[in-house]
């Protein structure tokens, strides 16, 4: 099946394709806060009924526990792959608010880029699917393959909910392979696939002292401060050369081979790149590493916020009764969140001075995930990015989490196609986030050329996965 | 001038009086957040009207850059002592919210204690002067002293209009001597006088790092996290032993004699008893000190809040561009907040990570100040409370700060009588502020005898105030 003429509706309905992605955006749909429940709620049916107009059969919002999530399909292709296409409807915190040069949830174009909160991470990207798909069908009536859509409203809360879906969901679910644009390229010409992500340990910290707070005149250098403490256990999670100082941390960690990290010095960003596109001017971290190295092949551990005492204008005089820190582990080939969970708890057990009191909270967990290069559904995507970007991708590693990924690994046996459209200044997860539009139609196009590439093989060909532990050898 | 008829009254009209006091403390004066301005503007204009009912003169109500002072006077006693009253009716935030039974500014009654932010610090203690006057004036027509009211609006933001305002006005201000009460007592039949006040510097802390904030996945690991910089910088701010790590910081430290250390572990609370009115479970502090040491003649170091990153509920994968933190010294003989303030930046400067930049601000300073026990007005505080209380007061050292003592010290050559009514459980700076209701009328009548011991002395017999020099030698 030729992609031509969908191709060509794709490119007459562009205008449209923004202002529908414009309609999605304004969707305040911030899964961590529970005031943004119902906006969810209306995203998700705005959604069911956009890809009930594409054509998509069998389409439901799926309650959960907390937010929905949104299935379609389109079975017309038998002897066909299916490919269940992934991506998440829920977006990160907007905050700090005043750092937004448009308001967050009123989409606005600015030269070639639409900004917005989730304009990039994921409705952008997750929507050049939906258009790929509606460009095959109101074209010729059908797809060059199977479809599963399963869209989710939890991703930037640690798929809660989409897991044990999956997993319930096992038969319905099944496919050849998975697909979703959630990452990004290295340049608006240099697009790149994603074979490694990194998994994540959710933590929160808290540290307890006075059983109220206290008057700092009164009880200052007679009572141990539960912000020091807490300052001070963070200040041990890492040593002097900005190794995580948790015993035992490293055992599970893979070492790769010279072959594997040259392949990445070849195909990854230079250390000055990383810096120049974190806008920091020295690196930090692990010696011995790249930054790219650092990012990908070894953990990380983030303190993403700390709460505690006064927060307003001006002074308070104040021993705060408590404070809080939230902590993100990135996790690598072959450590285990659960087992890093226990680590963690340790170390702090044994780090917490016996002055003040402390509690580990774990809020999230997610494996490290591999996909196998050499995989034809991830050497059809390279052939659609050469179509649809005019470049060759290269394969890389991603130090982010995309939690269903090890899921779809495990529980469904199919491989993820990461054909990510981002790039590396889109401000995901910052303020002033947004999606380079060009990405945005180049992004159609590769998918409309990625379901036609997958199509093109009949389902016998498709291999079986490779496991695991192959997939290091693989990945040259 | 005996005293009986005004107490009389005073016992008379309790009722009327905490009706008034309730009224006095609904309005939401909180100095530190710009919003309440309007509510201070109000507050300041109601006890203006009610000091002119009480009977005073040349009442006015004095804008400053940020909340008003109000000033009142009587003038009816020559030859007589004048008697600066000091007081503040502004407050500290009532944050937390959530831990106050009753709302902050909604004054309640529960046993014997009336809750409300301000109850104690300082509306409910100021009051007890107000009504002490009103007791004289309304049965006697007259006070056995002369009179000068000053109250202000920004105590809790280190009252940075009232000391300038006082330096202007040095002979509208010209006193014998000064009292207000805003210190503790031991326990409800325990009265003391503070004869030593901490100095303060309050400080502000940010570290920055990243220009924006990064995405924790795609940059954790390879760039130095701004909240986890603070926290290591917070960390090198005290020793293993308690000590503040700055260098040359204890240089101006005074070392005490063994008669005053002993004069304190006479006087003073127990380790045990200053951990149960703090409700912690262990101390801590410098070494060879006990607690109450430590909290009047050492120096303390509190970090006060902390702000940064992600601060609502769940997650968020994030690397913040910066980090704050709001720190506070409590300074002692003979430190100077200018000298701190210098030692601090230059400590921060050198420990600060080059992957990472920090900027000190200095929000407010107040020098420590002494007073001379041997004073005729603080002997006849102690006879006022001997009447009022039926208890003989000790001298104690405080650990606060009211950095009017030491303004009143060196601009207008008075020492001031720290007159306090405030019980070490009435969780000033917190939640569930109370004042006890027999302190208030105790400390009224107390005030009543105060005014009436000060005006037995002819104004002659007012020794010149000791040299701060002479101070330490004067306190046994």
């Amino acid at each position: 099946m030729s992609p031509i003429r969908a191709l060509a509706y794709a490119t007459a309905h562009r205008q449209r394709f923004l202002a529908e992605l414009k309609d999605f955006i304004r969707f305040p749909t911030v899964s961590a806060q529970p005031q943004h429940a119902g906006d969810i709620k209306k995203c998700a049916a705005w959604l069911a009924n956009h890809l009930r107009r594409t054509g998509l059969s069998h389409v439901k919002v799926i309650p959960t526990e907390r937010h929905p999530l949104v299935y379609a399909s389109w079975g017309g292709a038998p002897g066909r792959p299916t490919v269940l296409i992934y991506g998440h409807y829920d977006v990160q915190p907007p905050d700090p608010l005043r750092e937004w040069r448009s308001p967050p949830f009123e989409p606005t174009v600015r030269g070639q880029d639409l900004y917005g909160r989730g304009a990039c991470d994921d409705k952008g990207q997750m929507f050049t699917h939906v258009k790929a798909l509606e460009s095959c069908l109101r074209t010729t009536g059908k797809l060059p393959v199977n479809i599963k859509c399963l869209f989710e409203g939890e991703e930037e809360i640690g798929s809660p909910s989409l897991i044990p879906f999956v997993a319930r969901n096992k038969r319905a679910l099944a496919a050849d392979v998975a697909v979703m644009s959630d990452t990004r390229m290295l340049g608006p010409s240099r697009p790149a696939i994603n074979y490694s992500e990194r998994g994540a340990l959710g933590l929160e910290l808290e540290v307890r002292g006075p059983r109220r707070d206290l008057h700092s005149g009164n009880y200052g250098g007679a009572v141990h401060n539960p912000l020091q403490a807490l300052c001070e256990i963070v200040a041990r999670l890492h040593d002097a050369n900005g190794h995580i100082a948790i015993p035992g941390f490293y055992n599970s960690v893979r070492r790769w081979s010279g072959r594997e990290r040259a392949y990445m010095v070849r195909t990854g960003p230079s250390d000055a790149r990383v810096l120049r596109d974190a806008e920091v001017e020295k690196g930090w971290g692990e010696q011995g590493f790249s930054s790219y190295e650092q990012t990908t092949i070894r953990p990380a551990l983030t303190v993403n916020g700390i709460l505690g005492g006064y927060q307003g204008p001006g002074g308070k005089g104040v021993i705060p009764a408590r404070a809080l820190a939230k902590l993100s582990f990135r996790l690598v080939p072959d450590q285990d969140p659960l087992e890093v969970d226990q680590l963690f708890r340790g170390h702090i057990a044994r780090i917490t001075p016996p002055t003040v009191r402390s509690t580990v909270r774990t809020v999230s967990g997610a494996k490290p995930a591999l996909i196998n290069p050499n995989h034809p559904a991830m050497r059809a995507a390279a052939l659609a990015y050469r179509k649809g970007f005019g470049a060759v991708p290269v394969f890389l590693r991603s130090g982010g989490t995309i939690p269903v990924v090890s899921t779809f690994q495990k529980v469904l046996g199919v491989p993820t196609v990461l054909m990510g459209f981002a790039l590396p200044d889109d401000h995901i997860h910052a303020p002033n986030e947004k999606f380079h539009l060009p990405n945005f139609y180049k992004g159609i196009a590769t998918c409309i050329w990625f379901l036609a590439a997958v199509g093109a093989a009949r389902k016998p060909r498709f291999e079986p996965r490779a496991a695991e532990a192959d997939l290091a050898m693989a990945t040259r």
